[in-house]
């Protein structure tokens, strides 16, 4: 599992006074994008320099508690499914009493950017990957 | 069934040249906004003068093909259920040519602004609601 | 002069009820890229067919009245300047009642996508940002 | 001077593979919003519990070098000036070397809640507002 920290900003809230339900989904892709750079594989380096890229072809959330402009919630971030050419990222947001305030899903696959076709997810990908799912299985 | 058509902007595109995954929520959202509006339903009127909010519990979208920024899309609007203190909303995203590019989902709860419980659906949104599920059924 | 019109979103707002003042920034550019694609010079064919593109390096707003969700604005796009490497936009945003709520300015340079070093606007896009100009003076 | 931290996310660049010019004014509210909280005025006291507001009336950014997705940058806050119904905040944007890639400015007036009309700056927000003041002068 991996945890990411943030505080809910102004402009990720609406008219109706709580984070506007667009963007839960703008943080846990921040959330994300810092494992990714964690494990050595950042976005800049993704679009620049690898063969592949990781589009979304799937994100759902659930919403279960509301979140205020200044809210400190932290985003645990794991693997539920690695398959051939596709992953499943599971995340749970928290608020700073430790409830459930949301859970969101993203699946991924792998496409060569060359042809835009479904490739094997490539070894060095898999590998982070499948580390950060065999912590929780 | 209710159309709303509209454009990719730059701002909802990211480096790696296409609509950010999020955003797609926005655009959904943007049509949810605009069929209230006609209803006679704007959030401006629901925010400030109704008893009750429409929170979204649950969202979900798919991915078909890519948007790039200039492209002109059409969202198709259809209510798919309408229970007592909940409803859900079908989204199906078209390009030009009239190909699905993506479709999402939203799930509304109805909540009493006072006591943030859920009440049943008010009488006068139920009829819209229920206008728009018999067109389809 | 050239008119765009647009509707506030929910998304477009925060918890203190009003426009988030950085959106008034995407609503001027939204009017500005409208611009682009009617004079022949959509930002995709910008990004994936000149030779140059056209960064900003410095943009103002100044704030007159609030705006609400749902609220319908125009935008008046007018050019302000024409240099060699760069030009000046301006922009006005009224309310339904043709009162101004707003207004902006952006400064953009013309930049070789090759060497990233300003050059003189290409005569094409002169053509159309000059023509613009002349409509005012 | 107040100095925020953060890191550019992959939905605060555009197709055109950098930042997008009206999310540089997300960032510098972002590390304003910060400040604030640190300060004791987080904006869900002042939203709830203060009977005044600190609405934008002026903001304008100038962009120096182009920020690409995960790049880290430091936000330096300062207050140049302290009026009796407004004050001025100004931004700079430096990247991991250290440059400044941008920089900003925001004018804010007090206006009371229930009249709308501007009020002198209450002596509780006074205070911290002139301590960042004094501190470059």
């Amino acid at each position: 599992m991996f945890t990411y920290q943030t505080r809910i900003k102004l402009h990720e809230t609406d008219a109706a006074g709580l984070l506007f339900f667009a963007n839960q989904f703008k943080l846990i892709h921040d959330a994300y994008e810092l494992w990714l750079e964690q494990m050595g594989f950042g976005f800049a380096e993704l679009l620049n320099s690898k063969p592949y890229f990781l589009p979304i072809v799937h994100a759902e959330s659930d919403y279960k508690r509301p979140l205020f402009v200044g809210d400190v919630i932290e985003i645990q971030v794991r693997v539920v499914k690695v398959g051939d050419t596709s992953f499943t990222f599971a995340y749970t947001l928290l608020n700073a009493r430790q409830e459930v305030v949301g859970t969101a899903r993203t699946v991924h696959v792998t496409m060569d950017k060359a042809t835009q076709s479904k490739i094997s997810l490539p070894k060095d990908m898999r590998e982070r990957i499948q580390a950060l799912y065999d912590e929780d299985n």
